[in-house]
């Protein structure tokens, strides 16, 4: 399906039937978002992939008893790091060295860059930072499921204090910023399904300049 | 191309050879931009399409003089909304109304929650949470490029204040957040072109809960 196809098949989906989505299709939308551009190629999140129904019930509580959160296959949570260390920038480092086979020497200006958020930027500045990153994987998880026909819900509606808690996502230097549903739209219960899409027109989105 | 492919084709492109991507390429990039999810649907951001070479230079100064943003084809600036106010909010409400043939009263409850984060929220926390939905349209132009296989260049490395002076933003009520050349890579002139990707591998990325 062409992606602007699948855009406009997609939608917050509000109601989900259970079923579940085959494995191959959840890997490939996952592997998607692990491609994802990031600033840097840093990657400052952890997404946690959750089957388990007894924490997502859990979770339903923390965000406004929204069926989907229960209704769904798989649910994504997006989080991202609290805080960008130089330990993490290292790691990196160690990683695109290896990576590529380079040494690390040779990534010196690289890392000089780096350092400059790590050391020049303000925790939350940085947490901030990293939740914009977190958000292009978001839209990069959107298009692969609707690609893969498989219907989704982006979700700010919850209460990220509450989403750390019983994700135990502090201890690991994670905040939750947004959350992906994946699974099935059920269409005799979900409204949604029949609304048109409303969108800034063309004109209004977009300035020209040629 | 399936999208795992595209994404593992595109890279962060540093030079591009000026060639111009045709129109309809950039218009169902635009198109797939458009029809992006954000929080409520309210696409708290502006997109600034930049052909024209010469202010096409005047940014090039501002962003550490990057070669990109010259030698791309089109540049895309987004731009996010330096506050929500309740007159923007009531627009996007007009659009809701119009578009699915339904009364201003029955979206009162809908109101609410708009006007919850227009009047609940500070002026910096609008634009933060402005910028991360720029961020979601911003992921799906890097995959929609990539389908395409027009190349592009995600940056943050510009000077924002100039960018949006020169673009006359802050008389708009925006304010620049991310930028995106599209254009076609200039094999000879980008080692970039080599280099392997770099990603935090699935067992890093992801926390399962199965």
């Amino acid at each position: 399906m062409p992606i602007i196809d699948a855009m406009n098949w997609r939608y917050a989906t509000k109601r989900m039937n259970g079923k579940k989505v085959p494995q191959e299709k959840v890997n490939r939308i996952l592997e998607a978002v692990r491609l994802s551009a990031s600033s840097m190629g840093l990657q400052p999140y952890t997404i946690i992939v959750i089957e388990n129904e007894e924490i997502r019930k859990k979770l339903q509580v923390a965000a406004y008893n929204q069926p989907q959160i229960s209704e769904c296959s798989h649910l994504l949570v997006f989080a991202a790091w609290e805080n960008v260390t130089e330990q993490q920038a290292n790691e990196y480092l160690l990683n695109v060295s290896k990576t590529r086979g380079v040494t690390l020497e040779s990534l010196d200006g690289f890392k000089g860059m780096l350092m400059n958020i790590v050391n020049g930027r303000t925790k939350e500045e940085k947490y901030q930072w990293a939740a914009r990153q977190a958000y292009i994987a978001l839209g990069t998880a959107l298009a692969a499921a609707a690609l893969e026909e498989v219907d989704s819900t982006p979700m700010e509606g919850f209460i990220p204090e509450e989403f750390d808690k019983i994700l135990n996502l502090k201890e690991k230097g994670l905040r939750s910023v947004a959350v992906l549903t994946l699974g099935y739209r059920d269409s005799a219960n979900d409204y949604h399904v029949k609304e048109k899409k409303v969108r800034r027109s063309k004109e209004e989105l977009f300035i020209n300049m040629a």
